[in-house]
């Protein structure tokens, strides 16, 4: 038996135990976003250097200005490469809490629609599972072979939600310690269920909060409606200018500089592998596309910049009726990028674009949440063809190399700071509810996630 | 000393005693529109039942649906009018809390940046302080003189910040007990701290909330912006498109039908009395009438009618950023209505305004929150010139005949349910900050408006 099946028996045979210490995991409320849990975030660093300790790493937590961030090497045989794998044990906030079929925190197995098992927690499949599918394979290959078949360096941060600034910094600061030959991120997914795949174009985004005053207190609406300018209407006016409601696009002046139209190969590949429209926004209710007219759903998500506003709020908002006047209002707005689209340009058409509709006796007050452009994997690089195989073999099918709507901006910044090209390889499926309530990670996933890492450590070894 | 003038002096005497009585009232939180107040709701009602036994009325709190509805009564002179008075003993929700100077039902005595004494406290001027004013004249008579000049029946209730039901059917299941030659209503303000005022034209109101679903699920915007729908955008468009951005007209169809121009000689006299744009809006903070293009602010919010978006909600609204497309999004929205505008009818052409904009892939739902049409007193009411000069009398000055832009339902209720026209007198000011933060109620309001009242019932039994 080679040392990879070996590895591959010993993660078989442990399954139980892995899922054991991904549940004890899950159940660390790490909200990075609020301040409430901050205590939370510290107790899920200090868990995974704990175990990284157990694999034989040397391991730490190290101090930011925000939330920690824990680093661990183990070495590999000589002369073998080395990799930087990156994941973060933040999570998203779990409201609507109501929403919830078991306690967010409280990780259980369920039986989805499908039959199949699922990992159900917050966290489960953003990105907890996914970095413990990676732990899990050392700690397979350590058992099984006494050694890992490269050497591993682990970053592990925790402010991937809350559009934390401390990462880049960091690795600046330790790019020496931090070298390697290739990063490898898991914080992705596959296809479908049953095909593996490598994302090589990731959206970039920018985060803004804008904030809409009006009057110096809040108003009653008899007494002042009609005459006094209502915040509410206002941001209203300026959202919905936002996109061009014939053809959907984004109406940013300059929003469309340094976006590429996508190769015709590529669309018709696109058409082939993707879902439908019918299939992609029916397994969440929907059917038609509502972005940009032309494009398919797909096509929309993976390679075309967006405007979204992820939430909003003014007045009075309990059960029952206020007749209430704001004085001020606010709304959350994302923009994802792609081709060269640059952040702080788009940020700042944004702010320009609220400017200049902004009627009088009213001000406004901009938040910044992060900032990152696109980046897209190059097709030349030479470990992506390895990485490949691996899945390949282990899912029995050919593994696909995607686009993916959302962003990792460390995959810029990794490059930035260190000069590395990245390995985007994810477990997830895109009926995860990442972000939502119920969120899951599928049993399978996780355990052939674990073995994937085996194969793709070993392969690229070679 | 007349008798009204032995009243006069027992208000001053007393005021002290009169001051904690309107304390104790107000630290009751009977917040209508949260069921978790229901009790203290239940408590205030109690509360007014011990007063107006105490005050020598046949007193009860009498079951409705919701909360209960106080009725007292006590006879007048053989042959002297009766009047019905209303008022509320509910009181408007206290959010953003973090915005109030003192707690909102510790109510206490503070000096106004003008120097005046302020009595702050929610619900000071809406409406416990007013409807303490007239049931502490009652007393003042009675201490006096041992008798009221005119018969006087009280109905205080419980849901007229919450857009009940449930007063109407009770005014006419109970007509034969409420009989009276005239109705009484202390809900309004006065021209300004020198000159009282009697309200004669008041807008109507209908108020709905709305309700999109696009999605069955919270979404990723990373992995769903631009394709799926997103809820708070389908909002905002259909809300900025409630009103003409050139001429600041409400775009509902047929919404101007029924809406009376102003008389020339009307708009010439409000124009000389009422407070000019910069007055008027400049003690909120304003300048710039936002309104319908050609109209004063004062003609905006006494004449014409209006749209309000009075709150909205959708996605994440926490500090920090969550890249959610959320499944819902909702807003409330009201509308002023003047002259012989149908609520109704209003409330359907939204409904259709909505309906007609709302895309694929969306869903609606709206919840009915209260409507009442406009309504104005007949100029040649009997006791109309009578209760102008006893206000006259007592503010040394000329009262004013004035419009408000506030709605109260009740007005058009005891004319359907009872035959009543109603003399609207109050003693608010426009700075009362009613619905806002830091509420509060003049203590010369108070102790003047106790007075008026003095002179009014005497007044009214000539």
């Amino acid at each position: 038996m080679t040392a990879t099946h070996k590895a591959l028996e010993q993660v078989d045979s442990n399954i139980n135990d892995s899922l054991e210490r991904l549940f004890a995991f899950l159940r660390i409320p790490s909200i990075s976003t609020q301040a409430a849990h901050a205590q939370d975030c510290r107790a899920a660093a200090d868990w995974l250097v704990k175990e990284l300790h157990a694999l034989g790493f040397e391991a730490s937590s190290r101090e930011t200005p925000g939330h920690p961030i824990v680093v661990g090497h183990r070495a590999g045989p000589q002369d073998a490469p080395h990799v930087l794998f990156y994941g973060h044990y933040d999570v998203q906030p779990v409201d609507p809490l109501n929403l919830w079929q078991t306690p967010p925190f409280e990780p259980c197995l369920m039986e989805g629609p499908d039959g199949a098992q699922e990992i159900r927690a917050r966290g489960a499949a953003d990105d907890k599972g996914q970095v413990m599918t990676f732990l899990e394979a050392c700690r397979a290959l350590i058992d099984a072979n006494g050694a890992l078949p490269v050497g591993v360096t682990m970053v592990i941060e925790g402010e991937e939600e809350s559009g934390g600034t401390n990462l880049l910094p960091f690795l600046k600061a330790n790019a020496g310690e931090l070298k390697a030959d290739v990063a490898l991120i898991c914080d992705t997914g596959m296809l479908d269920a049953k095909t593996p795949a490598i994302t090589t174009m990731l959206r970039g985004m920018v985060g803004e909060e804008v904030i809409v005053t009006a009057a110096d207190r809040d108003l009653h609406s008899g007494m002042f409606g009609n005459a006094a300018r209502n915040p509410i209407q206002v941001l209203c006016d300026i959202l919905s200018d936002l996109r061009d409601g014939a053809t959907g696009r984004v109406t940013l002046s300059g929003f469309y500089d340094g976006v590429p139209e996508l190769p015709d190969d590529v669309r018709r590949l696109w058409r082939d592998i993707g879902p439908s429209d019918e299939a992609g926004l029916g397994s969440v209710g929907l059917r038609w596309p509502a972005g940009e007219v032309g494009y398919t759903a797909l096509e929309q998500t993976w390679c075309r910049p967006s405007c979204e506003i992820n939430g909003i709020s003014g007045g009075y908002e309990e059960p029952g009726f206020k007749t209430v006047l704001p004085a001020k209002a606010s709304a959350k707005v994302s923009f994802r990028l792609v081709g060269t689209q640059e952040p702080e340009t788009i940020r700042a058409a944004f702010r320009e674009h609220v400017r200049l509709r902004l009627p009088k006796d009213c001000s406004v007050e901009f938040i910044a949440h992060g900032g990152s452009p696109a980046s897209v994997v190059p097709s030349d690089m030479p470990q992506l063809e390895k990485a490949l195989e691996a899945l390949s073999e282990e899912w029995n099918t050919q593994a696909a190399v995607i686009g993916c709507g959302g962003s990792i901006p460390v995959v810029g910044e990794v490059k930035e700071a260190l000069g590395l090209d990245t390995l985007l390889i994810g477990f997830g499926l895109d009926d995860d509810r990442i972000h939502s309530p119920n969120e899951k990670y599928s049993l399978t996933s996780f355990h052939k996630g674990t073995r994937s890492w085996v194969r793709v450590l070993t392969a690229l070894a070679r």
